[in-house]
């Protein structure tokens, strides 16, 4: 019994490490799909598309492990309930990764990126969505739900960026018809973003159901 | 060994079943929370918010069998993929779950209903949501890819409804001053649609994957 117990903790360690690995993959391709757009580097954008490869080989590493632990481990109540959160985790990162790809694959479909100014709103969003994904990796890693909890309440700060851009970039739209397509582009960029904060907010709810074995109460919020 | 092949086979009826259940209250509620913001119908839209309890303790019951299929039965290769898609599923559905109860809380924040124009935009873009989430439904049900796929097409006609809707709402936002409140209730209730179609197209990739072993070549469009 004492051997199974070892066997599961550390399967339980390297299911969390490879969480931390997929997530902080996710993360970067998030960080350098924006960098990317912003300096209309199309190398950089190339490295967070084929990135996306490895995070999607990730995840199936961890169903992997994740099955065998339950099939060799039977774990019971908490420790199964950490196991599956790892299976469901791993499904919406690898989410989080498209987002980054989605964005990356639009670097050179921006053009007269000097005198384009809503592009200049891109950044602070991004940087809101991309320390979402940090901290609820930290509080995944801490299990931590009250920092899981804090991440949740922060979507709302992504989303009045999404609406703030909207608008400047439609405004922006009316005022110079050729830089349309142009624009266009930048509104599915801050609607992925959006998207990467939302998903971040999903992982935060399944961070702090692992943790104490409860949706967080204000679970909804995060739809506000 | 036959006998743990039926045994298989049962488990996974009755998982399917059970997601088939859970999926179709989710669509259900998705369809009455948008009734209930509609009519003003706040007993509708309580119905709407006391049934998210009984979406959530389905994921958690398909969760147990789930975990109790792999220990038991230990499924290979296409079977053990189908009911990590079946766990990831539930996970996702009980998300859009959450959507409906978020719209439903909205109800009585909506004020002078029938002048109220933007309001009239609502159910059409509602309908094709709702239809996503059926549709997905019956693609995991039929295990068709080809539906699936067909779903994941379909979200790009939710993010056009979105984003007319959020210029259309904006628009009177700045004519009728006095009617701003409710007029942000929504853009949060359209937000909340986009997103249910946003993860409609979440599982429509993971019902391909459980019905081909590949997600969709397209994947990353539901960005878009």
């Amino acid at each position: 019994m004492e051997h199974t117990v070892k066997a599961f903790e550390e399967d339980i360690t390297r299911l969390r490490g490879l969480i931390a690995e997929m997530g902080g993959l996710a993360e970067l391709s998030v960080q350098e799909a924006l960098e990317a757009i912003v300096n209309g580097d199309e190398e950089l954008g190339q490295r967070v598309i084929t990135r996306d490869k490895e995070i999607d080989a990730l995840e199936m590493e961890i169903d992997r492990l994740a099955v065998r632990t339950i099939a060799l481990r039977a774990p019971m109540a908490d420790d199964l309930r950490e196991v599956i959160a790892a299976l469901k985790i791993a499904g919406v990162v690898e989410r989080i990764g498209d987002y980054a790809k989605n964005i990356a694959k639009r670097v050179n479909r921006i053009e007269g990126r000097r005198r384009f100014e809503p592009l200049a709103m891109i950044p602070e969003m991004g940087e809101v969505a991309v320390e979402m994904v940090h901290d609820v990796l930290t509080a995944y890693a801490a299990r931590d739900p009250l920092l899981a909890k804090e991440v949740i309440a922060r979507d709302a700060r992504v989303d009045a960026f999404y609406d703030s851009i909207f608008r400047n970039v439609v405004t922006h739209m009316v005022e110079n018809p050729a830089t349309i397509g142009s624009a266009a582009q930048l509104l599915f960029i801050a609607r992925n973003i959006e998207r990467v904060g939302d998903h971040a907010t999903n992982v935060a709810e399944m961070v702090h159901f692992a943790a104490t074995g409860v949706y967080p109460p204000d679970r909804d919020a995060s739809g506000n």
